[in-house]
């Protein structure tokens, strides 16, 4: 097999069949199927159609419910909690985010705290639906791999952060984990036979560790060692805030209590500022567009300063005119789970 | 002269005579020493009175309007604009955050941002008033020293980040700038003729530059070169960020156009999250001891994890039973003070 493109209507549609093979109603297998394709139409395949198979096996597990009935909690002012009830991260990121734009519509602020959730894929993707009114922010907590400055055991997860803001073009778009690297940024220097930056890493003992296969045993063992939080100190700073907002606040897990199966538990927060509270979306428009010009222009010579998000929005174009780049480990987790359905595999050629 | 202790509420009072002979009314000099003392007590000297004479001759200049009336330009919702009017950053600062606290109350969220505004001391100063209901943000931009990723020109502020978290203990406190370094540590290495780390600088092409005095120049200069933000195109996404909420969306001046002297023109963005629209704080409480105790639990033998804001309470207490810590290079610039204004020096020893 060799990477290929699909179109990304077709990639829905066999993500949304295979959901509804597990009983997952439609609605959902829509929301799950949309927040994938993103990702791989935007070239984050970590978190794209990749997953599909993860899912089906925690839903036949009954990990994620498919029944799942979730309800806001509260709705005070600014505020809204959301019960995810066991179910998608997906369905419930965008049941909170709408929440969350509507509230901002009302009041300027809409504030949403998610519990009892599972993986959502791309923060990016929730704080993007804020535009073009508002600014939207996400972020999740996610099960322990990242160990505290001076610490040696992971209590922390990889927490995202995704920023997103209106432009006169792609929106500006900053998604990012809290941590040093991913977990499959390590599973690459494995295979690869690299070693590890020393700032990534920690071994049992809390010590820097170059070693990428040890430091995925260590992670796949969840004893001691992990990864390290990004830029040290303020890293593990934001990824403390991170889970303070998603999981502390919202009454989901938090820190060790974050499961990556069974009962995740995993607690999302959700943030939408409505711009024309502040000023006219022109005159906003204007400013932002002066500040990115700033940007640009400050590039070293022969060099490119990309604003977030910009690189993504290239690679979604590229996916939207000549489909969505599928690489053939993806494509053999995409067959294998046709073949488990018996649905039809012609589009993959 | 050797490094002192000096009562918190003897320097205090010394700032405010200082600040009254150039015309400060007395509140806001009350509200400037406080701020300028509390980073002192907290160890934080690089933010502390040794300030007091460039606020001075910022105010002889009249780059600081002592005769500043500040008033909010919009209330609606969670939200707020302040107009600094050229006044005291730290002045603007507390009746920002103030009104966060206060929307707060009311609506769950409070979001103020302020334009016209100058340096306003530490950012935690403002984000721990927000204690013990909320949790409080604060963030400001400042005048550019940061090179964007693959930039070569310094466009971007050190952008500092505050968030505030209240705990049965000490209030969970976390305050840094996006940036990879503050300029204060350059310094030190230029002193101390020591060689920068490669990732912390940029010379004028945009390439990392190890030669601290070097660094200092170009920002002097104010030309191409500069620090570069901590995490890579993460610090940079951060700091972008943080000017978007606090210059671009406050309408105030952004990027580029934060001046360091004469109309400064600084924005600052705060947000305080009332806790009991969430949850009782009793609960809130327990929770937050939880989350804490897994950090601490995971400590490397024989080290110990640190929460945010630990060592700054430490500091603090150790402030209060024994008096502030004043350098010598401060107190030469509080003595010359002291002698130009004719006040009285018997604090000093």
């Amino acid at each position: 097999m060799n990477t290929k493109r699909i179109q990304a209507e077709v990639l829905k549609d066999f993500v949304i069949r295979v959901l509804n093979c597990v009983a997952v109603r439609s609605s959902d297998a829509a929301a799950v199927a949309e927040v994938l394709v993103e990702a791989d139409m935007r070239g984050i395949s970590s978190h794209g159609v990749s997953r599909l198979g993860r899912y089906v096996r925690a839903v036949k597990k009954g990990e994620i419910d498919v029944g799942a009935t979730m309800v806001f909690l509260s709705e005070r002012g600014s505020t809204s909690v959301l019960d995810a009830a066991n179910g998608f991260g997906q369905v419930a990121g965008v049941m909170a985010m709408d929440k969350a734009i509507a509230t901002a519509q009302e009041y300027g602020i809409g504030m949403v705290f998610v519990r009892n959730s599972s993986h959502f894929g791309i923060a990016g993707y929730y704080a993007e639906r804020a535009l073009p009114n508002s600014i939207g922010i996400a972020m999740s907590n996610t099960s322990p791999l990242v160990v505290p400055t001076n610490g040696k055991q992971a209590v922390l997860g990889t927490n995202p952060i995704a920023v997103a803001a209106p432009t006169r073009g792609d929106a500006w778009l900053m998604d990012f984990s809290t941590s040093a690297v991913s977990r499959g940024k390590i599973e690459v220097c494995q295979r690869e036979g690299k070693p590890l930056d020393p700032t990534w890493a920690l071994d049992e003992d809390g010590r820097p560790c170059t070693d990428a296969q040890h430091v995925l045993d260590l992670l796949s063992a969840r004893k001691a060692g992990g990864i390290a939080p990004m830029a040290d100190y303020k890293g593990y700073g934001l990824s403390f805030m991170v889970d303070l907002l998603s999981g502390v606040l919202s009454g989901s897990a938090f820190g060790l209590d974050v499961h990556e199966h069974a009962h995740a538990n995993v607690g999302h927060c959700f943030l939408a500022i409505n711009i024309e509270f502040l000023m006219s979306l022109d005159v906003y428009l204007l400013r932002m567009n002066g500040f990115c010009e700033m940007m640009r222009r400050s590039a070293a010579d022969g060099n490119y300063v990309f604003l977030h998000g910009e690189k993504e929005s290239i690679a979604r174009r590229q996916s939207i005119s000549d489909g969505v780049l599928i690489k053939p480990e993806t494509e053999t987790i995409l067959r294998a789970l046709a073949d488990e359905f018996g649905l039809d595999q012609a589009q993959f050629g």
